[in-house]
């Protein structure tokens, strides 16, 4: 089975916006066993649309294109297929109603426009968007079948899932299965070199490393008959792995450290707040990611004044005095404070310098103090996450905190 | 001047990395007044890249193409573009040379597969490469021309800036200037139906909507023979664009919302503090993304629990009984306890249903209310973000919250 992914927009042509459908699409596509040759991005011109889908239709079986359904007139996906295929477009009654009552739910005012949402190629069967206004729809042509999704990652992944994948799963027989295993606390070459002689060894399961944002990612991936064959692979590669990086696997798979940290808090019993400088919430946020959260979390203090430092978390005026706002001991302060005045197991804290201003010789913009208090007793650390832009400084650093529960948990 | 933009690697194609390659490339291009029509991306396979290059000589003018330069067997984008012109490979010295001082210099030893990186398509230029290993190349071809370029993003960017965009910049003379208006608090199709007859009337310049988060952006792009004629064309659209949406823009550019909001601060001298419930520290976390918010943010509170909105923000427990955490009034009084217990010009609040479980009949899941406290008056605002993922709720309403703080202020 050969696919081919074409995504539809002029913000991508333009390079307004990165094509992460693409890559999203590609990855789910592999682990289906279905071989993808070629993404295709064309912005919203109808002629070289209809163009794009005639030519992956004489060379793919099936065709995802993601974009263009919106209620706009250069929305016109569904347009071009038609021309490509020779269809009329026609009005679809059940999907009139269900716009009309997405519309009315969202209590927005429907518009002309809106109407042409309901049009689709004849023989096509729409798929509906539990996150957006926008119906999808599925078009079986002889032995090709194309699927037009919506364009906004959100609507798009649901309909995939939701749809798309249990169709190619009843239909494509070779089954990959992958296992994602996530490292923190090791840098990518040094993640690889510690298992370089894995890799160079095997090709079924393949091993594919990838780093992004202070994580590493080993990708373990097997092709096989059954998921049970593909498994069995697997399992030896994934032990031996395993073995060599001990802690610093912290989850597998769709695992995201957040998780894993909510996760170990709820079955210790033991509650967290948080004291946030340089951060300023990211780790509260991420936390907040994680539905159920509110049984282990108790509160966030973005503390980013000394002020808010002084008077909500009980840090001593003369310790910021001593070693400045950011400094090991002001995060422990912090870390302390702000577990004994929300009253948690566990408090966090983190202070910084993010940049791109405010840095100095002594303390350069990257110098981040991250704390914690537990049992009574504090620890912190200190991290340099220097010629960094904030925004990487403030991500790193929220990865840094979070790990640093985990491994206190897991002792 | 028609540019295509071709990105090679299985990494790609197996979406192990996101191609930021193509939108980088299309934004120089666009900024340069040359038209993209597609980014393609193809694998390592030279039956099909080499299809990809005859197909891209009979379409376009520019063809630029990343990937497959490296050392590696299937490194191929040099000899998939010789067979597609029929050229031979051959070995340039000057290149042999410069690799063989390059691997010299990074202290690797040279291995029979370095050698091929000398090799070029009869009569192509090399391109050096100061970050890499791997030269690039340009071949021109009676009105066509070629480029290829390393695939790491540091190594293809200096190439580009320092090659081909001097390169383009001699040849061609049409300039295209964009200017990006930021629109919230009105969906894609209402805002798109208020200037209707505009888009339809204008063809230079176009004028683009899209939708992304509960923003919509409309970009109008001038095509003309100089930067300041492309200015006097859009500068009329822009003017009557400004005056239909009125308040609803709330930038343009590269505008985002925290900024203006932090602006409109510092400008007024007034400090904010934030009381989060529902979006955990999302709020806060975005007005910290802008560099120097200190002076104007005293502190961000995530008060999950009923125990830290009675505590930290001198919520009445009998409010909460009456009316339910998730209330207009709780909102009301989280957003007056904020600004008073940290003694800021502003307070905001947040407090809603993110789900995906916690929903009930009464109040379902995306039910939000946001607060605002601004000169002794409380406001409050009720969200009915149904159907939506709990990332999604809790990003619009962080928007809606930000966009409250803007408006108010701007009175």
């Amino acid at each position: 089975m050969i696919a081919e992914i074409l995504c539809v927009g002029t913000e991508l042509l333009l390079g307004d916006i990165v094509n992460t459908n693409s890559s999203w699409l590609a990855k789910e596509l592999a682990d289906l066993g279905v071989s993808v040759y070629r993404h295709i991005v064309i912005g919203d011109n109808k002629q070289r649309l209809k163009e794009a889908f005639e030519t992956a239709l004489n060379r793919s079986d099936v065709i995802l294109c993601t974009g263009g359904l919106g209620p706009t007139q250069d929305d016109i996906s569904k347009e071009a297929l038609a021309e490509a295929c020779g269809r009329k477009l026609v009005r679809n009654e059940q999907a009139a109603q269900w716009i009309k009552s997405r519309y009315i739910d969202k209590g927005f005012a429907l518009t002309e426009n809106n109407w042409r949402q309901a049009n689709f190629p004849e023989g096509a069967t729409p798929l509906f968007n539990p996150f957006g206004t926008a119906p999808g729809c599925q078009l079986e042509l002889a032995e090709k079948v194309i699927f037009l999704m919506p364009g906004p990652p959100v609507e798009m992944k649901p309909m995939f899932a939701g749809y798309i994948k249990p169709w190619i799963q009843a239909r494509n027989h070779i089954v990959l299965k992958s296992r994602v295993l996530r490292i923190t606390g090791l840098g990518e070459s040094a993640a690889e070199d510690r298992v370089a002689d894995i890799v160079a060894s095997q090709n079924n399961p393949t091993i594919a490393p990838y780093a992004q944002y202070g994580e590493v990612i080993f990708r373990i991936t097997a092709r096989a008959d059954s998921e049970q064959q593909a498994l069995n692979l697997i399992e030896p590669v994934e032990l031996e792995m395993r073995k060599r990086f001990g802690l610093n696997i912290y989850g597998a798979d769709d695992a995201c450290l957040e998780g894993v940290v909510v996760e170990l808090l709820e079955k210790n019993l033991l509650t967290i707040s948080c004291a946030e400088s340089c951060t300023g919430g990211l780790v509260t946020a991420r936390l907040v990611n994680i539905p159920g959260v509110s049984t282990v979390l108790k509160e966030g203090i973005v503390a980013y004044s000394n002020e808010a430092k002084i008077t909500r978390l009980n840090v001593n005026p003369e310790t910021i005095k001593k070693f400045g706002a950011v400094s090991a001991e002001v995060a422990a302060e912090m870390a302390e404070g702000i577990a004994q005045t929300s009253n948690s197991s566990l408090g966090i804290s983190t202070t910084g310098i993010a940049g791109p201003e405010g840095g100095t010789l002594e303390k350069p913009v990257g110098l981040v103090y991250i704390g914690l208090f537990f049992k009574g007793k504090v620890s912190t650390k200190e991290l340099k996450l220097f010629n960094r832009s904030r925004d990487n400084i403030r991500k790193r650093a929220t990865l840094a905190v979070l790990d640093l529960v985990r491994r206190t948990i897991l002792g």
